[in-house]
């Protein structure tokens, strides 16, 4: 198949990677053009000048790039995706962005009777060097199942949850659980030391019960620690919980929670730590 | 071993029940006399007329009781355990109550040459019907280590956490891990309906991830329906959260989420919701 990615961060560098390995012709475009040309190095392929030129031969374009604005810019923009791809091609974006860019941008596909596929990842740097990503997608049925195939290169589970822009629902729910997990855990560790507990005995005696989670059983330690220095920063979470708060102002759903602990990761960023991963909440709790 | 039960609601009933099953000598006592009868209907054993009564030949007294103020009474009370109970005995508390009324218990059954365990639990009242809680133990070591072996009977886990007044804390951790978990479980959902998404196809998408929690895994299909008459109901929850509440004011945690959750169970109850499941905060978002 011939391939078009666009955007090689952390995330879309081992993305490309992967479907490289798989036997994909490449083209990469990456803003920074250095980078590009060190992914060739590593891959082979080609680089292309503009995100127009990579998608010109492309069966199917990838992007992964930082929000919505970057989205609109490589996609729609002068030298965007939909000024090269040619009609029958397929455009799938794995940038987390809103779900009303999504929709837009498949209507202006269509126009072009191109295919367009919202696909938010989940499973974070490591998920995407190791090539097991959980993909969230919205778009069109016969789409998907063209697409799929080839995103199962970098994936651990597909799930086509319906119509365009659902998938970037979906990663919002995803997000909007984490939100309400790591604050829990954030007060409860932090409890837990100030009560004068060992954590590593508290979370050993109540981590197969009711309290139990992913943060919990990856991220204790490392909150007791203060080490925050990997992971998921907190910048992006940032990025996605302003769109999921945005969308429930208009979908009505009352994010009490999400919306305070939003709040709490300004307090981080405030404390240098935009960089941190996610679960670096536990941080301003100890000042 | 000659073993006292003292309270047979939900969780003592079985748990005095496990206790029979294994082998030991039983005195039990219930505050309504009718529930002790039907106690010794099914498992054999005898009744006592009050605590100490039931407390006077015992190896081993549980209680297991509603709050600090029947904690008191039970043990401390005119007709308490500590009246009845012979030197060398070992209380164990089952009670999710404060650590503070398990330190002063603690000083007074020492007072007697009693041992003293605060040993609350989770798992529920399925845990309890199927011995197999989780068990968080707070006391002198060597009290630990002559009491567990019979606790074995109905746990599948018990947790030496510290000295006196520990287990209690650690099951303060649990509630407040819980209560953040709920909540963002409970905007996530309301969010993915509200959005038109189905939750079935995104909890299937997101539920290996790190947004991943028992309460996600066992908790969202009935949710989502609206089924709550089950489980840990939220007047308990708001007890053990008041506790918890209390005691973070005098170590300096700060319970930011935890407090808010709290007020929403308030809500709950408001809408009739006293006898509904934990996860049922969910319900509030639905109005």
């Amino acid at each position: 198949m011939r391939t078009a990615f666009i955007g090689l961060g952390v995330m879309g560098y081992p993305m490309a990677g992967f479907l490289s390995k798989a036997g994909h012709d490449m083209v990469v475009y990456n803003r920074t053009a250095s980078k590009a040309k060190s992914w060739i190095r590593q891959f082979g392929g080609s680089s292309a000048a503009t995100p127009a030129a990579a998608a010109e031969d492309a069966d199917i374009v990838f992007c992964c790039v930082g929000n919505d604005n970057d989205v609109r810019e490589v996609i729609l923009g002068k030298t965007g995706v939909l000024n090269g791809i040619s009609p029958g091609a397929v455009i799938v974006d794995h940038t987390t962005a809103s779900a009303t860019i999504a929709r837009e941008i498949h209507v202006r596909a269509a126009e072009k009777a191109v295919g367009f596929l919202d696909a938010p990842v989940s499973g974070g740097q490591a998920g995407a060097e190791n090539g097991q990503l959980a993909v969230m997608i919205g778009g069109d049925p016969d789409v998907f199942a063209r697409a799929a195939p080839v995103i199962d290169s970098y994936a651990k589970a597909i799930t086509h949850i319906g119509p365009t822009g659902s998938g970037q629902l979906a990663k919002m729910v995803n997000q909007i659980c984490i939100a309400g997990i790591v604050q829990g855990l954030s007060e409860g560790l932090d409890f837990a030391e100030r009560a004068g507990l060992d954590p590593a005995v508290v979370i050993e005696s109540i981590s197969n019960g009711a309290a139990q989670s992913w943060q919990m059983e990856n991220r204790w330690q490392t909150m007791v620690d203060g080490e925050f220095d990997f992971g998921f920063a907190v910048d992006w979470m940032r990025k996605d919980l302003a769109i999921a708060l945005e969308e429930a102002r208009s979908n009505g759903a009352r994010l009490e929670v999400t919306e305070l602990v939003d709040q709490f990761y300004a307090e981080v960023q405030a404390m240098g730590g935009s960089r941190w991963d996610t679960s670096s909440l536990i941080a301003r709790l100890k000042k």
